[in-house]
């Protein structure tokens, strides 16, 4: 998608408002903290985008599926089922990504029903009925009302119904629903109901029949186990419906951010920046790598983050140079380097922010020897990054400054191997979004080539692990290339740097959607000390 | 579990042994929080306990879960699945409680067996091999000394090795070990690995062998799927074992706490005890009842709770008479009440801690008036609460007090009904432990009666809900009630008020481990006024 004139006008509308609507707002952020050090950037009031504007998205959404779809199909999505933490207590309760792009909703049970062809009846809630009684129990339940104001959908049906409307699908038979069992209705008859799915039964005949579903199958497969259920139960008679995956279509979509939703990230990125900066303040006195995640627990609770967007990690000297440490249980020490990777969702968009700072304030000259090369490689990708470019020129430029980095160090000896990757072990870039981890990348298609409103990482890093030499094979070229790098590894062992950016693809290059938050070393220096002098006033 | 002589003089052993590790801690706890009031009672160092205690006690309890199954049978419990976020991230790792109780292991992919009738074989810990170049990207993995060293079992075998071990089992064929997936042995032979089932195979051939697994069945199940997942597999063909559910035996030997777990739990109460009044002192400044919530969050990750054992319930105002608000969306108001009812888990215990207070810092005469009541139905509670008596009796003394007190602020109209549950909806008591509704109580067997060492929560409550007369059925006599409580009604309406204490049962009666924490009305007023006066200095 490419934006167009009106499009961009979109955008300047948008940021516009937001402007307008932050200037009417208090900046209430400072009333929990006015003992806070005044250099601590404090997040600005959440974004706040007019209700027609949110819902009409919403229904843009929708209709952009639907054609994706085509008029042959039915799109089912369920909510996520609650995560278990022990006995009768869940976990936060999060919703499926792609119900929630499509809807807004929050409460699980809820089932979106999309029917293409359909022109009179062509979406359907199914919503759990309200129990005000047990709310006190369960917590509250949206009335179909609220449903519908949150999130558009205008024909709202009993859940305990979806059961026999599958059915009905399944066995090519009218779906009778007694008119109790609508909720709220955008005028639709009981004939109209009862042939929902006449069209279908046409294609369905046919064999040609279209039942979307998510199934993406990623990882262990534990997301989307209900769905795989219902797809296994789906497709054991036949039903002259093919199982198709969803997945693709949001993908497609989900890539191209809306200022809407750019705002929202931004929202989670400035959430993000005032973590980062009370944590760098609070090491200081921190004795325990935990001291200094509890910056960021305060602070995402504070501004009020649905919850991270992925576990924090907060590591000191050698911890910093294990990518996914999530432990937090070690010492933080003065003269060692702490690398913080967080980030806050808000609204279901995830930040995505690393910085690695010195604990005491100062960074030695070994640790600005490897800072300095994340830096530069950094800013080589972002000047790779603009329409056009894909992820992987973005890594290579930053790959081609770690390379002439580490060589010049002596931590490899030839820059054309892969002995770089014993030190930068993973990529510069991920696609950001609903997910830390985004959607973007689809198996077997081409890379996508970035293009205005694509977000994405920036985030090159060295690792010096301690026992980075003793796991390579034991062959005579690695003992040759360990005995010309153990200087430089003596030199640098345990420092770990990475940086991390979130980057907004624009019709001319990249946004530092980051760019709040101090990068160079010497602004890291000055914030450190101006933050910590006004601290201990 | 009666506490005989030699069980106390263990918990004095262990109580000095625990005052003197305190004593030789430094308490680093101010080292963050230096500008905190000093009315906050800080949580005290992490309780230390000899690693040969530790591992004596884990020992015990596997021994004496062996001797109930009895020598026909193998028990199975597997680590709990990962919980999906979305997509690639997990929800913070929490082990299956039980599994924990007998290992102490944290990681994922281990899986423990009992043969309780194989005396040289009697227990195996099936563990996923280390993969230490892959660790950077799935965070530490144990060496099978490091989970030797942490369970206490000695002899563990690789994870891949678990199906096969599970169809020699089925199948009742020998098991072939390759010598390399003994990962570590306590001398176990070639012969004693491929015998490990002789006797259980005598027993299944004459349809008589057990095979024990978690099958709880609670809620809608999604705790134990794989358990349940395994067991349909199991059951689908004749074995010779019958399939059992070892809950049972689990929650008898849970439901009495030791000296050692009576510790842990311990010490998440005391970080509890910290968030509280962090969170007390918070209030008054202010708008959001997430930014209260926000100090719970810090505080916990401060002093390296687990995890909360519970979402936070922060209710301010008409919030707090909704039992699960978990949202904490609304405003904080001076004037009304703030509700919070927050639990840190810290080693798999969970607190379990409710205090209302007012958020200008006093109490208006209509909630003193209510407040007071629920304060003496838990004073009566406590003194119901000895050996022989069950959580029932403790119940009935909180009811009668309350009755009482609704009847004389003209809440109800007749003692003797069940007017009172309108406004106290819910028990005054649950378990407390490795779930924060701690097992215990088993469908069909009679409710135990308390224990020394039995661990419960004294928590009544009144919420004058104030949508509570709009929900009653329209009969006369419910029209007659609301006519004479309507005037008391709108006195106290949006009042809530629940207060909550961990009771510890002792041969005289009661502990309260919560009494740290300020609880009386006088006590909360004080607390409030001499921190806020020390914060605004």
């Amino acid at each position: 998608m490419n934006f167009t004139h009106a499009r961009r006008a979109c955008i300047c509308g948008l940021v516009a408002a937001l402007i307008i609507v932050a200037a009417t707002f208090v900046v209430h952020a400072r009333s929990t903290d006015s003992t806070s050090p005044s250099v601590i950037r404090l997040a600005p009031p959440a974004p706040v985008v007019d209700e027609k504007v949110r819902l009409a998205e919403l229904a843009g959404r929708r209709q952009r599926i639907a054609r994706e779809l085509g008029p042959k199909s039915v799109l089912i999505l369920f909510s996520t089922e609650p995560r278990v933490y022990a006995n009768d207590v869940d976990y936060e309760y999060r919703q499926e990504n792609n119900l929630y792009y499509l809807t807004n909703l929050k409460q699980k049970g809820a089932t979106l029903v999309l029917l293409p062809g359909n022109e009179s009846l062509s979406e359907v809630l199914f919503l759990p009925r309200r129990n005000p009684a047990a709310e006190t129990w369960t917590g509250h339940m949206y009335s179909p009302q609220e449903a519908s104001q949150v999130s558009g959908v205008k024909e709202i049906w009993d859940a305990s119904e979806f059961d026999s409307f599958v059915a009905a699908l399944r066995n090519r038979q009218p779906f009778q629903l007694k008119p109790e069992k609508v909720l709220l209705s955008a005028g639709s008859t009981a004939d109209a109901r009862a042939s929902v799915f006449e069209k279908l039964f046409a294609v369905a005949g046919k064999n040609d029949g279209d039942l979307f579903m998510l199934l993406p199958r990623v990882g262990d497969g534990l997301e989307y186990r209900q769905e795989e259920k219902f797809a296994a139960g789906w497709t054991r008679t036949p039903t002259g419906f093919n199982l198709k995956d969803a997945t693709p279509i949001f993908v497609a979509l989900r890539l191209r951010k809306s200022p809407f939703e750019i705002a929202l990230l931004q929202h989670a990125i400035d959430i993000t920046t005032e973590a980062h900066e009370r944590s760098w303040l609070a090491a200081a006195d921190a004795r325990w790598e935990y001291e200094v995640d509890a910056q960021v627990a305060y602070t995402f609770k504070l501004r009020n983050a649905d919850h991270w967007g992925y576990p924090s990690i907060v590591g000191c000297g050698p911890n910093a140079t294990t990518l996914h440490y999530e432990e937090s249980q070690g010492r933080v020490t003065p003269g060692e380097l702490l690398l913080m990777d967080v980030g806050a969702e808000y609204e279901h968009y995830s930040a995505d922010v690393t910085r690695t700072f010195p604990v005491n304030g100062k960074f030695s000259p070994a640790q600005a020897d490897i800072y300095q090369i994340v830096y530069d490689a950094q800013e080589a990708a972002a000047r790779a990054s603009r329409p056009g470019a894909r992820k992987s020129d973005v890594h290579r430029a930053a790959t081609e400054v770690i390379k002439d980095g580490l060589l010049k160090l002596g931590l490899i000896t030839d820059r054309n191997s892969m002995q770089y990757r014993l030190w930068f072990m993973h990529g510069t870039s991920h696609w950001l979004g609903m997910n830390v981890h985004d959607v973007g990348d689809l198996p077997g298609a081409a890379e996508p080539k970035l293009e205005p409103g694509m977000i994405f990482t920036n985030e090159p890093g060295i690792y010096i692990r301690p026992d980075a030499l003793d796991n390579l094979p034991d062959t005579p070229q690695n003992q040759k290339l360990i005995a010309a790098i153990r200087p430089a590894f003596e030199k640098y062992k345990n420092i770990g740097v990475r940086i991390e950016d979130d980057m907004l693809v624009t019709p001319q290059g990249v946004t530092w959607m980051t760019q709040a938050l101090p990068r160079k070393m010497s602004e890291i220096e000055t914030f450190i000390a101006r933050g910590r002098r006004e601290a201990r006033k």
